[in-house]
């Protein structure tokens, strides 16, 4: 389909000067030759019609924000970092086209379709953004001396620098913190320049000091705060699953190859559901219509038994069996069901070291009483959902208890 | 195409609460049962899909917002207004049904298609607006006790409220330049409440008192510097012409209607383009790769030939046989150039009425110096540009000349 | 000294316009005529000269923000809260006065004098605040329907409204919140209209509901975070010190009455101590010097004797004791040494009643782990510290270890 | 008075670190250690208690920000705008010194002492900043490398890089704009950073290359809405010429010599007016209670004799002489009249040059049709006005005719 657009475009010789772009979040951004290099591939473009936060648009009309700022925000606190690191200008660029690329891998609507290609390909979108790279970036890399496999290390978490772009409190959180916030309109407070400005070297791993606690607490709030009013919203869940569904069902007829649809943008994806004459079609058409389903059951995490959670979260086959099981009890159509059971975030922000004036580290989860509530606060929020047209909310709502497994007799809740 | 979409959806009977629209620029907006009964139908929904600023984000990466925020964010004020001018209910939701329904017509990536579905179909955007608005909103405007004839004189300016709507200090103008700047990060500073508390009914007429004067200045001139920051920069331009001429071709060559056109949202029209085999296909590909022709001429407007100016600008027949001639005169293929002579922007403003504490009313070019300078400052800021492949540069810069009427001799530029 | 002062200043009678007060919180503040007219009383006027936050313009040089606007921003979310609840105008313009009206009786320099105040007359701010309101206020809140008793009753706690005003959740807080982070920089994030729309009366009580929960958690961390960054900040904590201990000298040696000081604005306190030329005049003169002590002694609450810590927080006798003697330890000046064991805040929140959908309802404690988590978290961020200027640190160092209470043995912070 | 402050404070000698100040503008500024040592003088202290715009807090009560926090931003933006020059580290600290420090001459309440300070001893501000660098921070400047005399040219503007300092697009403006902004809640829209990044070196001279022509516009477009909406504002204006009349009363009666009220803050003022018995303390103290006089007479500058207003404007002596007149005339006691007639604006970014692509310099005033526009804009604004309490407005409002030179007759206004 876009068989001819992974071809490298021919380097600008003549290109000596940065640019600058501007981003509402960081105001100027500072885009140096070798990024604008990087910047000039179909596979960095193709980042613009993306969407950073999947159907967040169908509930804050703002969202309409893409992986390519993202990225450019990355790009910008990378060298931020670096500088606040006292970096060689070689580690500078290293860390800065790693921040840049390391989205390249998404799918459309990110991680709506997440789980339908890592699911069908065994690969997850970081690998699919180390393909890419090899593919179409090794020649503007090597051209500016950046070794494409210490960008591949970086991705990958394989790299003693990976905390500033995949570790617990790296760039890729604070810019998507910041501008998720900017865009959908919902408070947040992320002290980016603190939080840059207090990572240090401490035997070869980056760390965080102690004066930056405060913020890197901040932080960690502030992406549990996210979850509940934007990622994990039950509107927002809906477009979701039907969109997810309709990705699945193009794959698992054939239609379309798991590859062929991680490497498309949401365009592309949209206009072949739109005009899509099977299930998969009448689905999309309910997002673009935003003629979404409803919550036609709901328990939070803590009510239901943890071991049952943990064998279904995030598992497709298992959701989709429970889905026709329900259907079956229910006696409604099998495309009335969606059961969303997303798995609850990681907190990899354990991990995180603070280092004291004296040199000790600890792990943040330690200094910090309120991060370490965190994993038990995620449970308050996080809801186990059935979905359903109103005209099946009654059956659906009757059958589901006879099928998930219950910590506590529904009527406490 | 989309054949099944103009059907009314059934209203929902039992809706009866307002509902909060979280939104970046004015914070909650206050959706009433009436404007949700609006929004509901797939001619609202499409707007999601529609760019407000055509291809600003090739420049402005965070310009991704659309016109159905625009609507509700115009709805939010116009009721501000309402309560200011302390109208009736009737009269407060005949204006924000408008406000939330004036830009239905609109079509692919806004303005960008606006001079061909105009010059193809003879029928304004606005028009347009008006066509949907008695196909698909009768019924839900009739159910709230909106008349749909007074929607249309408003929205067609034929309505004594009318200055709220599309006058030169309406809701829409305040809106587009607070989100504009917001989502492009161009800093504006558009004082929307003082704006809104100062607006007065006078003598039949919506007219704005004295104190509002430094908003008033300050909102035009606001608009003054978006134009020359984002509406006109040439990298936008660049990517609107390509985009322009590519549905031209489409239309031209019978493969599309001009109403299919514009009733098509941004992702229908990129996926048509993208797959294109002919030279439309080429173009749009080079706009989502980013390669955009570059400013091959330019000269400020003042150095035109007033007249020659005023037969050519906005006149697409004339511009496409001037790109023809420069063609031959440079022997480029025809391709390789794009005339820009965009219209400069109407300003209205001049007939907007100020009123002073004693109840005398002036027009605000009048009461303001400031305003009356904004028609030669537009010309300051105002180019005429040819665009062309780096490679066809060199002789198109020899040949233009010898095809426009300057005023001054070129080496004084 | 401002002894003609507190004479009420004539009504105007013809008054009968709204006014709108830019805010840089709020933008446009209505105030009403009844709230013009409180406003016009030299008590009110006098918050103009009371800075918000003691001495953090030490730290934070935007921090000069003052009580008066801090109450006029409460006043208008009053006004919002009781829309929300759809209250009648009278209950309406109560809670607006109230609001107005409930930081009169702050000292200068707000709580950095509370202390002194409260230990030296046995009335609080709130208590004094009751005093101004019905010396000055009750001609002008009669002569608007408003009952002073029902004001008093607000500000002391004793009505059934009073959660808006003074509670876990309050529009005090809200205020204070959103503005100290305005002015110092300090990034924030509370959902003002959120909180307030989410608000409901329930069996008589004030609630909120569950939909407003997520909002109430990032009010009270983002209170939290405050805390560390700002109020407890260990260099705005020196300069408040160090007023508060002139203070207590000016009253102590009877130079100035309780009550005068507590009248005093900042402009009175710092002319008088400026030309003071004992031991107060020197401590308040490093503060406009800004020749700080620096913390000499510091350990977190948690590795403290937790029934010592609660014999010694916030009873200046016994901390006036500690330091006599430390410095008889340490063998330094008297005036050297300043302990600051301030009280964790207290946690009323833990009362807030949240409503869910079924009209069941919880402390806001039991719906939320990270609220139940706050206690301890204040715990990790708070500390006891001892300063005195750099040449007599090492003797104090040694000294303080022998005269507290430690509940963990030193080495091991 | 204070008599022993101006002592400069011995040298930290260790000082080896940046400091990072939190500022509600610049977000986090970093301030060197030279930098550092100039903050730690007293004379930059006192800069934390004089406010920025007067009594501009009587009408946004916001607006308390000072001296101090302005001078860092300056600081901070004279650092970025070296940055973008690519100034060596001696002309950077040069710079930057000299931003920290240009204010120190302003007397009590900013502008609002100015007029009082000049017309009694002939220096201006600027020369009252070059006597205290002098005298106080001739030892810190020289320790770091920077020569006082070249501050002292940058201040009085006989520097070839006084364009950054003091001149049309300098960091003052561009700082104050933006904070003003800031603290009053007015909308203002200044692109620091671009101005910052389009200066140049060009034959030994500051230019703005033609990049930055629209975000000078903007700058200067903004200062004129200042202008009106705060500077000018009648009752900002009330209140300065009370205070102004009030200090003016102190010096000329021989209670203050105009060197000791040229150094004292706004504290310091304020408590000798507020016990002051005379006349002079009437005035202040009707300030502090904001009772202000109104304006019994206004007309804008356009309506006067331009020669009778140059005659007037910004000579007290003339203002005071029309005054009494008017007083006589009017049969009022003398005090109730104060004539308002403000020089306006002087203009001179009519010199700032800007440079064309090929290197050719123009004046911006000929760049910009805008630009020109604003001298007379500046008159639409400007007002003549004449402010006296209620009951003398009528026989004041009859009088003022008859003594002021009108251009146009008075009904046409």
């Amino acid at each position: 389909m876009s068989g001819s657009r992974p071809r490298a475009r021919q380097l600008s010789a003549q290109r000596d000067e940065a640019k600058r772009i501007k981003d509402p979040i960081h105001d100027f951004i500072v885009v140096e030759p070798y990024a604008l290099d990087l910047l000039d591939q179909p596979a960095m473009q193709r980042l613009r019609y993306v969407r950073q936060t999947g159907t967040a648009h169908l509930v804050y009309p703002g969202a309409n924000h893409t992986r390519f700022e993202h990225s450019l925000g990355c790009h910008h606190l990378a060298h931020v970092a670096a500088d606040a690191l006292d970096l060689s200008a070689d580690r500078t660029r290293l860390l800065g086209a790693t921040a840049l690329l390391h989205d390249l891998g998404h799918g459309p609507f990110s991680h709506t379709s997440e789980l339908v290609t890592e699911s069908r390909s065994g690969r997850s979108h970081e690998q699919r953004s180390v393909d890419i790279l090899h593919e179409q970036f090794t020649e503007p890399l090597e051209a500016h001396g950046v070794d494409p496999d210490e960008v591949e290390q970086l991705i990958l978490g394989e790299h003693k620098l990976k905390a500033l772009v995949s570790g617990p409190l790296d760039v890729d959180r604070i810019d998507y913190l910041l501008r998720d916030g900017h865009y959908t309109g919902v408070a947040t407070s992320v002290d980016a320049l603190r939080l840059m400005a207090t990572v240090a070297m401490h035997e070869d791993r980056i760390v965080t000091s102690r004066d930056g606690l405060g913020a890197a607490e901040s932080l960690l709030v502030n992406r549990f705060a996210m979850h509940s009013a934007v990622y994990y919203h039950h509107t927002c869940r809906a477009g979701e699953l039907l969109l997810e569904r309709a990705m699945l069902e193009l794959v698992d007829s054939g239609e379309l190859s798991v590859d062929e649809l991680a490497r498309m943008d949401d365009y592309q994806l949209v206009s072949l559901l739109r005009k899509h004459e099977g299930e998969a079609g009448r689905m999309a058409r309910r997002v673009l219509d935003r003629e979404l389903p409803k919550v036609a059951f709901e328990v939070p995490y803590r009510a239901l038994d943890e071991r049952w959670v943990e064998a279904i979260t995030g598992d497709l086959e298992e959701l989709l069996t429970l889905e026709e099981q329900v259907a079956d009890h229910a006696d409604v159509p099998r495309r009335h069901v969606q059961v969303d059971a997303p798995s609850p975030p990681g907190l990899p922000e354990t991990e995180a070291q603070i280092v004291g004036p004296g040199g000790e580290t600890e792990p943040l989860s330690q200094a910090s009483t309120l991060v370490r509530s965190l994993a038990d606060a995620y449970r308050d929020h996080w809801h186990f959902r059935v979905y359903a047209p109103r005209e099946s909310h009654e059956s659906v709502e009757e059958a589901v208890p006879k099928l998930v497994r219950l910590e506590t007799p529904l009527d406490e809740f």
